[in-house]
């Protein structure tokens, strides 16, 4: 069994085209600008990434059916006045392993570069753990160029304060060593919540830099569903919490 | 060593078998399920599989004689009208790290795909936290023919409620990929002790479904003797947890 | 680097060798008892194993030297009537993981079976988690013949309480495999101290079962000595951990 | 992927160089003397190592550039009377496994070996967990003849006084395993802060044994800016830390 396991779905070829990271993170912000661009701009699944460095399970989804730990890559054509591609990286989850973190998305990345990926653009949350007024999208960026970017775009820029944590973060840090650009859009949020304001900021900051258009109007519907299908595996997980406290402790790691 | 150890105790060859996992897990319902059917049903072991991802210890069991950390398959000839056979995994351990338990399953699901296994069903508990009335059974599948089933023998169907986790999710999963079907079968269960009556309903559910006729009587007494084994491994658990306080955590590593 | 490298000091040809593991762990009882075999019955060093699944540490010994984490196996010669020969294995450590412990104690039986290994007896101590009034000897054993050996030695048989866990317990189960038989002799032990006189107690049982005669004198001396040392360390660790609580965790985890 | 990959961004030929290990770690103590002699001594960078086993992130830098996680090799030419050449072993990270601290190590060492290296030298803090007096500087070493050495320099000799844990320590564990002697060098911090005199006290021992001239002038000041960036990075951390009571623990673990 491989580190990372790709499946191609469809053979394509695209144009010069921007690779978009938007996995499940805080706040969910990158999966909720993920589902929402994937429902907007006609994505086409074309690759799905499974690995045993994801969480050992599966989940739970509409009428029962049961659903695999995935990545998935989609391609999105024509966008803006020139009509440039995007491959845009979403699923379920992350890799739960440091270095799983690391070894998928280098694979995942060997096989974006086959389509001649131009650009690296990683999307997630940045969680302030307190109510806000107002969303900022906050940025980070590898190159000179790209925060000059950003700053057109009225981002405002972090320096020097701390990490950018799993795949956003290394994606850009592993183009870095290819020598692909790009930049982090890290929408600020509570943090214990489905944040689908923060997601909209980022992703209208996005389409603002990548020159295209996109309704947000379904994005408040579409974090109400996430938020309740989260509730009820919140309280699943709580439920196991309390009883590591009075049960043997082993018994819990599994459902199963 | 190979993350996977698999011996071979018996060349069979099997009628288009069911793979039943039952596992330990949630309330031992797994287990007390896996245990029953062997000992009712004539099970016949005809493999072991061992692993260095198996928690690094042994049992002390009957009469001090110590037990290796195993998983076992089982054999059980014609069960009912249509003579079909299954093949039963059982043990008492599930892999210790994330991906071993993937890896685990998958060398496990590789071995007994060779038997032509046509359906997957896995047995376990959901931690319900608190004390119940009755015992429902919940169900999730891999696809709706196999909900539909779930439905007719009157289980309730889970949805959008979040995961299932180790080897009751994983083999679904992994199944998936490979074209094999199959529902999990998990009954509610306070979690915190063994629960017999939770194995009886999963227990009922599957024969049910699966067509077979299965004396129950001797689950009660089962779950007691169960109960007081890990009684006493629970407060030796509770001891070294307490001393971890008291003095170096290096020490209490290891018992030996 | 693989996961055990082990380095020969000496070759040798030994005479029906008994395979002993005594290797730290609780109340430092499997340590105690091999430095003090070390000394007393003119044991020689013939082999080091070193593994990157040990702690990745050094440690400071006398007079500021510095010492690798390490095991070691020595031989002893002609104890008892028949003249048996011994390997013992000792060290500073056991491994950190999990799938490590498995691997490096597969490694180390490997090695020794090639010295013709009859028997594997693994020692250590129990956790009582409160002062006794007497050290009492608990034991199991991977066959029946071995579990009379150890009653007529009076030793306490456990019996359906759990687990051993590390070393102790691995050799034994990896011997099952291979068809050696064995037995774990446990001295109680409170726990949070190095504890002479469980060390005492599991070395008089071994010397009768094992038909040799050894001095006990020295082992009080031997263990104030190890007290003192631990003392120094584990103030240093508590340092560590309450500096984890007003500072950067990151910035704790290495000294170095 | 390789556990540790090196690249080379100059050749050179060096006169019997000195290695000196000085990483991340308790109260910044060996960055700042890396970062000061880099600055001070005309370091030039010849190699950076990269590994999957570092944590798997980036870090923001100035004006929002990012930086990977790495490991950098620095030669520095003619120091002392003798003229003899150093290589430093700086970066802003060490690995986060148990097993990737032994690989990355140890490739590190094979990699620097061939530049003939004659002597290692670990720089790094020991934590007191109080306000101090004095910063006194302890020493450890992997033979006697570095120990003396220790002694004439007047730093204090640790003494069966636990472990070195981390790269300060592999370094000479390893380097004895290959004949290769050295010594520790741990400046005592309270150890939750950025200890500007801990390191100054470090690196004038270091000058003093080594035989070179250095100004400490501007240490205090790297100090300052470097306590600044912590402190926004904490800032930060903690506030997942907060959430991690709120919300969904899995949304916190990538702030991506």
């Amino acid at each position: 069994m491989k580190a990372a396991e790709i499946t191609v779905l469809e053979e394509v070829e695209l144009n010069n085209p921007i690779f978009i990271e938007a996995l499940p993170g805080v706040g969910h912000v990158g999966k909720l600008v993920a589902d929402h661009m994937i429902d907007e701009l006609n994505a086409v699944k074309f690759a799905e990434i499974y690995s045993p460095t994801f969480p050992p399970q599966v989940l739970v989804g509409d009428e029962g059916i049961i659903e695999n730990m995935i990545n998935e890559l989609y391609y999105i054509r024509g966008l803006g006045e020139d009509e440039h591609d995007l491959i845009l990286l979403g699923g379920n989850t992350q890799s739960l392993s440091p270095d799983g973190q690391y070894i998928v998305c280098n694979e995942i990345l060997d096989f974006v570069e086959q389509y001649g990926i131009s650009r690296i653009f990683t999307l997630g949350g940045v969680p302030i753990g307190q109510p806000m007024d107002e969303t900022r999208v906050l940025g980070a960026a590898t190159d000179e160029e790209n925060v000059e970017l950003l700053k057109e775009a009225e981002i405002d820029i972090r320096s020097n304060d701390g990490g950018i944590v799993g795949a956003s973060g290394l994606f850009l840090g592993l183009g870095i060593r290819r020598g692909i650009k790009g930049a982090c859009l890290m929408g600020e949020t509570p943090g214990y919540f489905i944040d689908a304001e923060s997601a909209e900021a980022v992703l209208l900051k996005l389409a603002h830099i990548l020159n295209f258009e996109i309704n947000t109007e379904k994005l408040d519907e579409r974090a109400e569903e996430t938020k309740e299908m989260l509730a009820r595996a919140q309280q699943m997980e709580q439920d196991l919490i309390n009883r590591a406290n009075s049960g043997n402790a082993d018994d819990l790691r599994y459902i199963g």
